[in-house]
């Protein structure tokens, strides 16, 4: 059994340390950059014997996650603060324990707009590929659409 | 895209329907019974294309889960008021946003002995297989212990 107790004031779990989302990467490709984000490890396979992985992510004020596609998909349920997500060719707004699936393949990227840390859960399957950047008629169809063109950066 | 939004006021999801936690057994074994608990699919794999399967489950004041082990493990988010796990010899608090590992083959239950409803998040791996009662010295380390067995029953 593990039981990983839950301090509300400081939003954080007893024994699950922060954790950087993804190593610097002075080079990234485009959209690839990132700010502002850490990484919590819940519940990992290598630890526990199941075929996924369940963490949770939190982007400070002007955060945002990569820009990124990938064949595995994402089931997320937001949880701390007011979020915005892009997701294909649309961006919809996040609040506590909406979910939202995150298809394969489909363009994606997290931000947090607001004055207060904007987090989520985030489970995926631990056998998974890696993110790669977005081709260019995705990138060009973001930037050409007023919905989706702040969050193509 | 999926994005099922959360009402708090109701603590239900849009689109989301209230099951049954599992089909009635009146001649259920040892345990197997339970009360006033509900289930609500917030991702299929069958659906999404994932292998995993992620659930709400609601236990309303005096409710109980059945008393069960299986291979697959549980993991757990609370999210909803407060309630109780037993899970293999200890019994432990929940409140939201604790986290929860059950292992596998590891008797556990939930129990909800306040008076507001009780509601955690659950994830497991889509191919799992079938929980099963207790066997008798299980039943009895449970019975014999003070601690564990309010909850064997």
């Amino acid at each position: 059994m593990r039981h990983l107790t839950f301090d509300p004031a400081a939003f954080r779990w007893a024994g699950v340390e922060e954790r950087a989302y993804k190593p610097p990467d002075p080079s990234a490709p485009r959209g690839m950059d990132w700010r502002d984000v850490t990484r919590h490890r819940l519940g990992h396979p290598d630890e526990l014997g199941m075929g996924f992985e369940l963490r949770y992510f939190e982007l400070g004020p002007g955060g945002y996650s990569s820009l990124e596609k990938h064949a595995h998909v994402h089931l997320v349920v937001a949880v701390r603060g007011a979020g915005r997500a892009l997701v294909g060719d649309r961006v919809v707004d996040l609040a506590p324990l909406d979910a939202l699936y995150v298809p394969a393949l489909t363009p994606h990227r997290w931000a947090n707009e607001g004055a207060d840390p904007f987090g989520f859960l985030c489970t995926v399957d631990a056998d998974r590929d890696r993110p790669v950047p977005l081709d260019d008629d995705e990138w060009d169809a973001l930037r050409a659409d007023p919905v989706t063109a702040p969050y193509a950066h």
